[in-house]
């Protein structure tokens, strides 16, 4: 890569936080915990959205900005569970940017719990973009295979946690759930780690209560 | 994006575009037919090139370029089956470039007829960047799901062929395979569809068929 162009990609970046950090103030100000989600194509963020918004039902409210290089397929599939969403298309970019969320951001209601951002399905160029979230996790579903995050560290280093998904097809291919939680961990020590099956409903007990605390804590400190 | 970082772009993708005709200049010149395959990460192309290593054994004589950002896990898997394997680590980059083949296709024997390239299992970056192949396929898994084309067109729209892996996942996840290939279709028509299960050996001889064909072609054109 040419001089020029670490240039400019380093005032990308430089630009980005900015903008995440002026996204992150306006969460916290207003009480809203801003989770961004990372992982490859067809991981499974959307169906455990889908899954968080049952979950979550008269306990708290969220929000979803989806990202998608093109259809609004996936807000689609959020409204349906009665929850706001908003669809970013990036229209060919492969990562979502914090000023595509600064965007948006206006719109989200006042009094909503969670936000969350589900970026594009890309497990390498989304983990250098900070969208102002306060947490971030990164999936990894079963079928991917569990060699993965020593050959995409990135993702996993950027992560506060990693929810390896639809666990209900680990008898149908090699994935063994404790190497690929070992192998992430060697990456980033004190990555939580969750296992669900967002179709069957397993697992989201402990990633809700995570989710929970995690917002209690953001709350506490504002006050 | 501003003016400068599109024009930077657009120099990247030009000096690409000659290092690619270059490779596939040379490729042609000794008669190897250059393959390209691009998916997401876990889709199963290092599994498919296992499984083609086996189905040409004693019948065509094949290499491989691994690309990954980390590791050099995948080459290793290559070269268990007999096959010389180069490993092209990016080191972050999220795609391969022309020139990152250009230097290692000096080391690739003369005598083959296939040379796959294994992309950065990414759907969306390395769909830009010519390598200088013969043939380029995008993988779809099962698991990810049946409505992919059209979130991520480019690859889509780049490719020769469309090879839907995992098929023995579908009874387990939900994947129509032909409504898959109809959004493919309407993207590119033309498009060449195989399904396949590369662990279960399923679906391997029209693809291996095709491949035979292709080389044909291409070696009776430089007679």
């Amino acid at each position: 890569m040419s001089t020029k162009t670490i240039t400019v990609v380093r005032d990308l970046l430089a630009t980005n936080k900015e903008a995440a950090a002026a996204i992150r103030c306006e969460l916290r100000r207003r009480g809203i915990l801003g989770v961004n989600l990372l992982s490859s194509p067809g991981s499974g963020k959307t169906t455990l959205l889908e899954a968080l918004a049952d979950r979550f039902r008269g306990r708290f409210r969220m929000a979803v900005i989806e990202g998608d290089i093109e259809t609004e397929r996936d807000a689609e599939r959020i409204r349906r569970k009665g929850i706001p969403a908003w669809q970013i298309t990036t229209g060919g970019a492969c990562h979502l940017e914090a000023r595509m969320i600064g965007k948006v951001i206006g719109e989200v209601p006042a009094d909503i719990d969670f936000l969350f951002i589900e970026n594009v399905g890309n497990l390498v160029c989304p983990a250098s973009y900070d969208l102002g979230e306060d947490l971030r996790f990164v999936l990894l579903s079963a079928p991917e295979g569990d060699d993965k995050p020593a050959k995409y560290p990135q993702a996993f280093l950027s992560a506060d946690g990693l929810i390896l998904t639809k666990a209900d097809l680990v008898p149908y291919v090699p994935f063994d759930p404790a190497r690929a939680a070992a192998e992430a961990l060697a990456i980033k020590p004190g990555l939580q780690v969750f296992t669900v099956s967002a179709l069957r409903g397993e697992g989201l007990d402990r990633l809700a209560e995570f989710l929970a605390e995690a917002l209690d804590r953001q709350r506490s400190r504002r006050a």
